[in-house]
């Protein structure tokens, strides 16, 4: 996890970089949603631009994808981050229970 | 976990693609159950929808399912994200005490 | 962790399927036990029976046994779902205080 | 994590079996103590019971540990299984603030 | 995890070591942040900094990072990490309810 | 995590174990800290020390150590178990809210 500081200024040297929307850690800017649905929605997006913002070149993110997305293991591995942010998307949001 | 954009049309490219009802993330709308059984139930769900949404391609699940449904450390793996999401459903239902 | 519908109605095609009673995702109902060693015993079986519903053929699951519960990482793996069910257990009885 | 029914009645088919104490999922039976030191060393015995119950042959337990007991991986593991015991028995006890 | 007493000087034999700032372990001295996403980028902060306690040589850190941060499976991890610091700083916060 | 009986009296076969302060499970005996700087060295200590007592050889400690310590995913798994640890300590001080 450590940041390659070679890599801050990446447009510089010609990687394609993930778009700046896709590097904001918390999109919106807030835990709250108004339903589950949406806050497992931000569960899965807060995940990927975590992702993004360790690996922020396109490129490698895209030629790795085949063979995580099809190895059930990894998907498995990718759920559980998921139910980890949803906890505390869930809790923020008193679990929407009213 | 990135999203590849040019599979969002898949059913276009004739992806055997998981049904809609699949693809709703918190299925019901709500982490509220009348029980315990259906709030295990519920997170069951809940892992095996993120997944769709990670994978939306029916035919890449399936041809998953007979190796890791085998192998005892991936049961254990899918175990223990079932085990994460039933702590967010439990907590939600307040432990269904009364 | 995608269900394969096939399976459903395995009994039809002659697996040897896990016994209903092994499929009931919280046995007893409740979260709720009288001592934290049957909170620690429910916790093994949520686990356990979580896997019964992903693999419900007992064969594979006798199958696979003899490897993993001889692995030491697998045991340390199973160990951990059942820590976070305890987790989840404990705080539904106010950790047995009185 | 299934439990193999043959093994139950171990002590019958000659298996050098891990103590009756040993078995206790919740040793003392109870989850408080009166300092951190010794919740923590709760957290241990949890961990290494619940290892017990899923395989209770000494031999195959002391097998294994030559091997896991020198891998920097499969210690991390066990650390982790360890850290998560301990969340649980340190909220029962109000994390001994007074 | 064992800390290798001999490195500690580590400057003094000549290693490339990461800088003062970046051994800090809670950079900034607490968990409070105005917004979730400076929240979240503490959170990435926290498990960088626990990486480079436990391994100070940049030489070492930088070696590893082409590897890992190009594989799916290291990135879903590390994305873990920064799931569980995160929990901890968002209740912190009080989730930013306000 | 089986404790090899055998192992405890380890100094008289010679075993170059690690020290007593370093097989206390709690340093300093409290979960209370100054500072989240302070608690985050503690679950850092917290977590070696599990280890201590898993694996009190000195020797194959650091013998595994340049293998690790080298190996982003291990770092990556044992900042995790710190993350962990940091939720407990953590929460037990009132995330140093004041």
């Amino acid at each position: 996890m450590h940041r390659a500081e070679s890599e801050r200024p990446a447009t510089l040297c010609g990687m394609n970089r993930v778009s700046d929307d896709d590097m904001v850690l918390v999109p919106g800017g807030s835990l709250m949603t108004k339903t589950p649905e949406q806050g497992r929605a931000l569960a899965l997006m807060l995940a990927r631009h975590t992702i993004h913002n360790i690996q922020p070149d396109l490129d490698v993110l895209k030629g790795g994808r085949p063979n995580y997305s099809s190895t059930p293991d990894s998907l498995i591995d990718a759920a559980r981050v998921v139910a980890i942010e949803f906890q505390t998307i869930a809790a923020a949001n008193g679990y929407w229970r009213d």
